[in-house]
């Protein structure tokens, strides 16, 4: 089944460069191997973009005709450039979804789409166990997956995560160290969908999991835009829908102009 | 009963001085009349702060000792400079509470907090009728009010509102016009607990209604700081609380220190 | 376009039998209405049950092969057998979608999932202007709504509603008279979904109405069970999937079985 | 200070009569133990009622007058009288906090106020560790506690726990044994504020911890009712706030008086 949805993975594409243990795992950059995993459930649709391409990869042509951006980074926030931050924000407001893997809790984006130190957390590299919990079996992000998913070694990130409160939690993580997490929260933003993922370390081959990639298979159709999504009409409106009974009072003439 | 919590109300103070409608209103200023009914009520260390003064009046000294701000501006959004929207922003992470008043939806500092397009909404300045609806009687803000609050005469705000979904919706308005809005609404983000309440056009005495004051002071006393809150443990964390099984796997030295 | 949903609208069926003027607005039923426009949207596996066929309708067979369960009461509730609404429940349970029409949010079923005082709020039965606006734009049952759905004449249901907090809110109600309503909200109970839609009194032809039928329509959508849900293994786990240091403490055989 | 909070502690009271070991633990019982600290914090008013007393020991007399009920309860669930789970359930409403203690989740009024199997869950009575995390480090029942509490011994609960999205988690529980658990939780239904705490049982002293006594100290002041609760006007309510337009239509004198 060939499936249409517009499909973006961003990735800041440098620990791939850089290091040869991180090229040996993800010997096409974790874009390639996501972008991968999209195209053989079927999306024919799916570009990837990286930060050292003009303007990140993310033109307006690129984020104009994206239905769902994911987004990877870890060691290079800071450079993302805050036009671009721009123009992600306001498609997200216009409805595009967004999934933001790993340490893309700390990114530009994600940290203005929440409002909150969502960077701050605790942390630990020390390829320990993680075990993904299912706390929420009726969404369709959790659809396929059993009640856990095994991860043999990742980084570990704990609570307290600052974030705000999730519309939807639908994973917790355990790690063998003794610390828990959030690691599947969903919001809304605007008209659009925000799923952030914690998994996803460089240094393990995570991407590659099967269960992992059914979780961000799920996510892409959870997130992606509505249709035909209701048309608000905002702004000034100077004809009410029910009659007034009683003449305006104190309205001083232009001075909402001089705003 | 005196009451030692440290209160700040900020206040654009402009329609007040720009216009006598207006100044006859709020002879002393929107804030003025906040700050009084605060000191009647037993709050001791009320402060006020305005647009026109050095930094806004919002110097280190003044916010550092501010349990709960208190946030009017209607028509000079733009005109509050980025260094201090930044500094209340780190306080509420930290644990001030905060109050935004009427249009402070389209303020930066709310905007920053909430992350989405809150200054869009449906708007008109007629002077009808509002009725604000209890729809959380078992809210603490709700306390003392009876099931519904009438406005004669107010500017209209009407759905849709772009805001991301409340922790708690309190209140909810109708307008003589036809539209509803959520007018009552919190959010957490860090340690900070935030509180929009939306009746408050300068053009009505709004503020010196009883019940709206009560509804005000309530949002005071539950957006205070925990005495104790506690003391997270963030950051990197290299000692597991829980033993580890497996050494560890594919770190990398210094990678992350190049962050 | 064929759908294989399977869906099954209950209806009381009483008003329309007992009073000529509701038969003349539903001759075929407010079930039979509900059904036909399901038909006319491609769904093939539709059936309806009502309150005087035995088991109302709900055997066992109907309801283990029913995806979504759609509900409209409002003079009968009390005559709704504890064994049918403990069936119903236990399907819930297991994933089947639910709809509450109208003043399904006095029903049995309702009430016990919600697990509040859900009958109560205030009404008025004037015929009266309702006015349905999308506070959701991003949310599935708002597709292809624009923002605001009219109603010339409708019964008036008011705030406080004692509902728990909303998973979502899709809808609020405005009303001529001064009211405003949580009309579109939804709810998760175990693997089911909940959506509760407040508008459908019986004397008015609402149901006809091809927004409203739009709202109906997404809202199956939305609510049918996974395909694949999560198998969560519960109950007692004797095996620990990470080995425990400490030999176990206090534990005295036995004693849970006697439970 | 003394405090006139009228706090009604329940508890089971089977297990330390029917098993030595756990009479060593909680001589006085559980119910003994968590009145005597609610004692020492300066609550006069405290009260103790048990299984085997007449009607549970909650005569109307005390539920009347029990600002805050405590219950915990294991092995005899079913024991409970429904009549007695409908008046507890019916003070709720009004506005009495409940504060579900460890296997309360599985007991009848936690069920019928939570809609939903909360009484599944994983579980293994091993005595292994348990730590949990405050992940909302704003709420009132998180505080003067550290980031995290550590047991060193309990029974351990796992996700997925079958309980409607909380209103806020405050707490979330790791395991030894490989299992995370939603541990501290908050609802509203009607009036009444509910938190539902999982460590506790019978086996291992955690009442005594005083952490554990600080959370649900914190938890009865967060609880309590409102002393001036919003007065909802419900029922049915003839006259328009807001005139109407249009004459009434369709109206059946007498049909809702058939209900």
């Amino acid at each position: 089944m060939q499936k249409d949805l517009r499909i973006t993975v961003w990735n800041e594409f440098l620990h791939e460069t850089m290091f040869k243990e991180i090229r040996e795992i993800y010997p096409d950059g974790i874009h390639g191997c996501i972008a991968d995993f999209l195209k053989e459930a079927g999306y024919q649709n799916v570009k990837t973009a990286t930060l050292e391409e003009n303007e990140h990869g993310l033109t307006d042509d690129v984020l104009n005709n994206t239905d769902v951006l994911i987004w990877w980074g870890h060691m290079a926030h800071d450079r993302v450039q805050d036009a671009v931050v721009e123009k992600v924000y306001n498609r997200v407001m216009q409805g595009m979804g967004l999934i933001g893997l790993h340490s893309a809790h700390a990114s530009k984006i994600m940290r203005k789409l929440l409002g909150t130190d969502s960077h701050l957390l605790r942390w630990r590299e020390a390829g320990e166990k993680e075990i993904l919990w299912v706390v929420n079996p009726s969404h369709p992000i959790a659809e396929g997956v059993n009640d856990k998913i095994i991860l043999e070694h990742e980084e570990m990130y704990g609570e307290t995560f600052i974030i705000p409160r999730p519309d939807d939690v639908v994973f917790l993580s355990w790690f063998e160290g003794g610390e828990v997490f959030r690691s599947g929260v969903t919001y809304t933003r605007g008209r659009g969908k925000i799923f952030y993922f914690r998994p996803g370390h460089e240094a393990f081959p995570t991407f590659f999991n099967k269960e992992i990639q059914r979780v961000i298979l799920n996510a892409v159709e959870w997130a992606k835009p509505l249709k035909n999504a209701p048309k608000c009409t905002l702004g000034e409106i100077k004809e009410p829908l029910n009659p007034l009974s009683n003449p305006t009072l104190n309205v001083i003439e232009g001075l909402h102009n001089q705003k």
